[in-house]
């Protein structure tokens, strides 16, 4: 296989990853047409990470929240997109090692974003569920679904209440929204559907190593969170770490052992870097230490933005937080000192403008801090849903979650609960056999 | 694993299979609640497969032709839903061998429906895409996004022109209508996105071994559907049968060779019938001979409708159509014979109201045939949407259907071109290794 991009008068600038990051820069970039612009990406869509626990929950389908990456560029010629999986960078020859072949940059942008991060725990790499990706929440969905169908089938109680109930793990506002969701399916949903079910057999515990829920937001937050999820059913354990899971047994090193068959793992991320980049200029999470530019320690022509890199400013000396925000923000002032460099002008240093964070927990329930208010209930989850609704990419799919959205919320239920996997195709002829064709084919 | 299904002082009915006879069954007896009603089906949601083929080319997401079974039955306590696979009957002892373990009935009823036919050409099987469930039409959405990505990156025409290319054998209603998408998404949809390609490489043929499309339609739809076809630069090839593909050339018969990487199989079914069942009573195309109450041949207690059935009733002495209206209205009527049976009165003979058959071809354009009346073209097109949409359950499917219909032929365009499978889990602690809970993890 081969890139096949041509090579024109323009500069290439090639963007590894087209996540909030990513996508913004190239968004603002694809405004002038004297740049040559190669987007690469394992996916051919860009995903809404923000909402992946609705997905995991049967809330929303993956394509209400994930939009395809050719049709934001449909109108750019300059613009190249290639599905594939960059291996190493060759900083010494200006190239790209993919699954296509060797590419090459004038220009090179990191935004390959940060993976899920199990601490060196392989026991629980190989049998908790991530949610860092679309097809991960899906494949959530899908395994608890099926384990309600299993707890009809089984043998004894142990069985039974082990394929029910759910730990999550990490207090952040994934682990609490999602928390949150489960416990309102357990409450409206599932009951009905699994009439021949015991649903107070089902446990759902929230774990986080620090003493309180969603660290990053205020105290007021934080408390209130508790509060909700408390009221709701959710057992919260703070101060817990995990140290094992056999598949039956959650252990924590502070001596607890919680029965599940579903572990999910949203407790820490780290860095997505591939070979080739100095180790010297990796920093905490392994993210990329780069100057107030976003540029790479040691190089001129390599940048990296979002959750990969790692700037000091401001209040901010071990990085931004890895959130959307940092990302588009750095993603959107990296464009402007591109075309800054090429119309020969001095680069500006980027500057964060914190809007605040956010979680919703359940129906009318969230919490808000923004910089000069906090405020959480249902004036809160009002702003949650308004923010997230005006911020998916598409104008169809914002229409779509809010249908979802309010059907849900007048109806009580969400009937996306299909257990549902694309079958195994035969790979048909392939001249040279890639995986990415095998993975597409659902293998 | 067991079943776990309490016994009750009432009969107990088992449907194998929920599509539409199953389910229309189900629900009609399900008005009864002195009767058990167990559903077995594979999948945990009933499939609306007369828009397969829009899942297939990126028009529908399958959450929006699809309905969990649950969801269906949540308030009904005498209704018994198990996802499994049944194996085998034991008339003589009254009982199913399933994946769960066995199930006893009163009465059985056979709604298995029919799957592809290769009519035993393994070479076909190992290397065809079928069309047959919406994870099938998922797998081919999945397939032929990633073949035009391949397609970037191959080094000659002759690859490329074999990923682009597709090849529906089938002149029924799937395959045209699929063959009709195809062309619209070549000519609307396809060269926006890859401006890198060049889509007159792109061939699509409709394959079909009679003399016409739509044999089963008046001679005045059949022509004129392949008057559409031909004006929206699709080759059609009647009179041809396919004798074997090896993934790059599909050959026939009366000696045609056509380069194609993707070839999809709608050219012919056969039923799903279970070990256990007499051999004598399976007639044409494997179907189960019924008598006019739907009685399989020799048995009392078994029951056979829709696809999978066979019965001579009215100018229908080989079978009625397999559709979705015989299959409907035999469960219907089989549920008032039920009935009948328990409340010790005769059973009524089974009579098939033809309410006619339709087929889109695409914009404004479909062939619609009614009992006293004939139409094509776009009031056939509004009668097909019309028809179609009433028919999808659950209200809003029917709502986030008509939204993506509306939005697709406003815009020309369809959004769902994602290649998104689940990631494949780790399976966790099982006790009793299933093969439905690999399956249903992804792998």
């Amino acid at each position: 296989m081969l890139p096949n991009i041509p090579y024109t008068q323009y500069k290439r600038i090639v963007i590894i990853g087209a996540g909030f990051g990513g996508l913004a820069l190239a968004r603002e970039l694809a405004r002038r047409d004297d740049l040559q612009i190669v987007i690469l990406d394992k996916n051919n869509y860009h995903q809404f990470q923000p909402l992946f626990y609705q997905v995991a929950t049967a809330g929303l389908e993956p394509s209400s929240i994930s939009f395809p990456l050719r049709k934001v560029f449909q109108s750019k010629k300059n613009v190249h997109i290639r599905v594939t999986e960059v291996t190493a960078i060759h900083t010494d020859r200006k190239s790209l090692d993919t699954s296509l072949g060797e590419i090459t940059y004038d220009f090179l942008v990191i935004a390959t974003g940060a993976t899920t991060n199990y601490f060196g725990m392989k026991e629980i790499e190989e049998r908790a569920i991530p949610m860092k990706s679309v097809s991960e929440a899906l494949a959530l969905r899908n395994r608890m679904l099926q384990n309600l169908e299993d707890a009809l089938a089984v043998d004894t109680d142990d069985e039974r209440e082990g394929l029910m109930s759910v730990v999550v793990v990490g207090g952040g506002p994934t682990g609490v929204e999602l928390a949150g969701t489960l416990s309102e399916m357990r409450k409206y949903i599932l009951p009905k559907d699994y009439p021949e079910l015991d649903f107070s057999m089902m446990k759902i515990y929230l774990l986080e190593g620090l003493d309180k829920l969603l660290p990053v937001m205020s105290e007021q937050s934080s408390e209130k969170s508790r509060e909700y999820l408390e009221k709701m059913g959710v057992t919260i354990l703070t101060s817990q770490s995990v140290a094992g899971y056999d598949g039956r047994y959650v252990v924590t090193k502070q001596g607890m052992k919680i029965r599940t068959d579903n572990l999910v793992w949203a407790a820490g991320v780290k860095a997505n870097v591939m070979n080739g980049i100095n180790p010297d200029v990796l920093v905490k999470g392994g993210r990329i230490k780069v100057d107030e530019f976003n540029r790479v320690q040691g190089y001129s022509d390599i940048f990296a933005i979002g959750d990969v890199a790692s700037m000091s400013e401001g209040k901010f000396q071990n990085g931004h937080p890895q959130l959307a925000q940092p990302a588009m923000q750095q993603g959107k002032a990296l464009a402007k000192n591109i075309w800054r460099a090429l119309d020969e002008k001095p680069p500006k240093p980027f500057v964060y403008n914190d809007l605040g964070s956010m979680a919703t927990i359940g129906r009318n329930k969230a919490v808000v801090d923004l910089p000069f208010i906090k405020f959480q209930g249902f004036f809160a989850w009002l702003t949650w849903m308004f923010i997230h609704l005006i911020s998916i990419v598409g104008v169809k799919n914002k229409i779509l979650t809010f249908i979802n959205w309010f059907w849900s919320y007048v109806t009580f239920d969400q009937s996306l609960r299909l257990i549902l996997t694309p079958k195994v195709l035969p790979p048909g002829y392939v001249e040279d056999p890639e995986p990415e064709h095998a993975k597409a084919a659902g293998v």
